[in-house]
């Protein structure tokens, strides 16, 4: 098993995916190719106990920064990393692909180079959510814009394989992001895609999910189109600083709560840990002809590590192949509930 | 000034609505109406001092329940407070309208019976979402799933008004939800609502918004579809729920935390405080013909006498009629972009 990690993407590269990528060499007993500049990715390994170890590093001299448009990027440095890295996988030189880095950047690389599996109209972005009962897989957060019923369609299907191979849940509960609980709710878009989605017998759908329901864990696989996913995302993001700025603002506004805080440390560090993406790894891109996690782009070491063990668990339990498969099974019974 | 109180409307209906009234006529010495059945109304009144106070009963022998589907509930329920009420509107027998109530109830009798202002095509449900800087309004949050482009150009200039009025924000920023800063991220709707935004020069347009901008106080005025905006304030409460139960949990887990918690209760409760629905009463159907404010159903009497305050507000800066001018003023502009 060889999992490629791009050893120049994320806001701490190179240090914190070639560290990742040795925890994860060491800990999953894979194999780590680490593709970026062998000028920086050597010296960083070389700080590393590496023996016994298979790590490899294949060069690429181009770097896909963070603020780059993506798909002009990726065409303009067909030596990036992450190009280099993608590449990897469809010459079967590798099988698993992480990075932290630009996920436009990612998601255009993998399209172009990679493809799409057979029969998946469009791939999706995914990424980890939090819930009361833990977390949740939502998607698509930003590769669609927009989408027809067949795209949400195939989005269930994708994260149902995700969620039940890969997060380990059993009979994952899909839910559909609406305004409303009931079927009649929603954009016509959404609406045909419900009434598909609910005769699909081999997806646990439990109907529509509003904005609430999300953090309370009422689904498994959360499906919305790219445009809202990526609202939700990121309003959660802005949310999350909005309460923490507040918290902090009250904390320190009298002496008594200043006491308080500093005793509840602990209580707050496993707050943060709770609501802390890195144990996740990082979210899949789903659709395309290829193992592809995508990491945050803070990813510490950790992070990368976890990132790794996701990517090699999507592979060792066939995600992409399943997809394919679910497809091709499902089709007709799409075909038949798209006729009624 | 005659503000029509709907006492049978919200989860604490109606006790909360009645002394809400009374508290508004007896701070904003404004003539109130209270809508409801006498036999419940007029014991609830007769338990505060209403002397000097000019509060009236308008007898109405039917509830909308929290329940009830809204459009069936307004036909079926004629004699319901809400219909009641809003009829005093359209009569002129009243100058605003305040109800805590179902507010897909609201919004069917408010468009059915008092109809649209000239030239709006359609009405929205607006709201006050916390940011890091106080509030901002968000619209459309839930009356239309689907839209065109020029509906939320309408959106945009409703919000205007009621922010430059009624919250007394100068030359409001108005934002467009959107994927992604760039003018070209969004649907195809979306960006051509931002090319027809763009072009109004009355309008104090920013661009296009990401879901983290709205917390961070980017705009004072932010505009969506109401499929996106339901999303929106669902998951902010949902999260606010999430984020409320892993720090409660968390606090409880080691006996230093616990002691650390209640000596931070005082900084808690100001959180509370500073996020709380209450302060503001309520926020407007716009694009309607008359005053109408919706208030939380948790609406506690502060909160019922800010929405009557914010009711009378918007009479007084004329609100309705600023709308209708404004639109004749601008459709014009519209026009000329919408052809560019």
């Amino acid at each position: 098993m060889k999992i490629v990690v791009d050893a120049m993407g994320g806001d701490h590269a190179p240090a914190a995916p070639v560290e990742g990528a040795v925890l994860a060499a060491r800990e999953y007993g894979v194999s780590v190719v680490l593709v970026g500049r062998p000028e920086v990715v050597e010296p960083e390994l070389a700080r590393h106990d590496t023996s016994g170890l298979d790590i490899q590093i294949e060069p690429a001299s181009e770097v896909i920064e963070m603020d780059d448009q993506p798909a002009t990027a990726v065409r303009a440095k067909p030596d990036s990393s992450v190009v280099v890295g993608i590449k990897l996988l469809k010459q079967g030189r590798a099988d698993g692909f992480f990075s932290a880095g630009n996920t436009g950047g990612v998601l255009a690389a993998a399209i172009f180079h990679l493809g799409r599996i057979k029969g998946i109209k469009r791939p999706a972005l995914s990424t980890i959510f939090p819930t009361v009962k833990g977390h949740c897989l939502l998607l698509d957060v930003g590769a669609n814009a927009e989408v027809k019923p067949e795209f949400l369609v195939q989005f269930a299907l994708m994260g149902h394989v995700y969620a039940e191979r890969v997060l380990g849940i059993g009979r994952p509960r899909i839910g559909l992001v609406s305004n409303g609980e009931e079927e009649t709710k929603g954009t016509p878009l959404v609406q045909a895609a419900h009434r598909m989605l609910k005769n699909i017998s081999s997806l646990n759908f439990i109907g529509n999910v509003e904005g609430k329901d999300i953090p309370a864990g009422l689904a498994d696989v959360v499906v919305t189109d790219g445009f809202t996913g990526n609202v939700i995302i990121k309003l959660a993001e802005g949310l999350g600083g909005l309460m923490k700025q507040i918290i902090r603002e009250e904390l320190s506004r009298d002496p008594l709560s200043m006491v308080g805080a500093l005793l509840s440390k602990r209580a707050f560090d496993r707050v943060s840990a709770r609501t802390d993406y890195s144990v996740y790894g990082g979210a899949p891109l789903l659709g395309v002809d290829g193992v592809v996690i995508i990491g945050h782009g803070r990813s510490n070491p950790v992070a990368v590590k976890n990132g790794v063990r996701v990517a090699k668990t999507a592979v060792e339990q066939r995600v992409v192949s399943t997809i394919r498969e679910g497809w091709a099974a499902m089709s007709e019974q799409i075909a038949a509930a798209v006729s009624t």
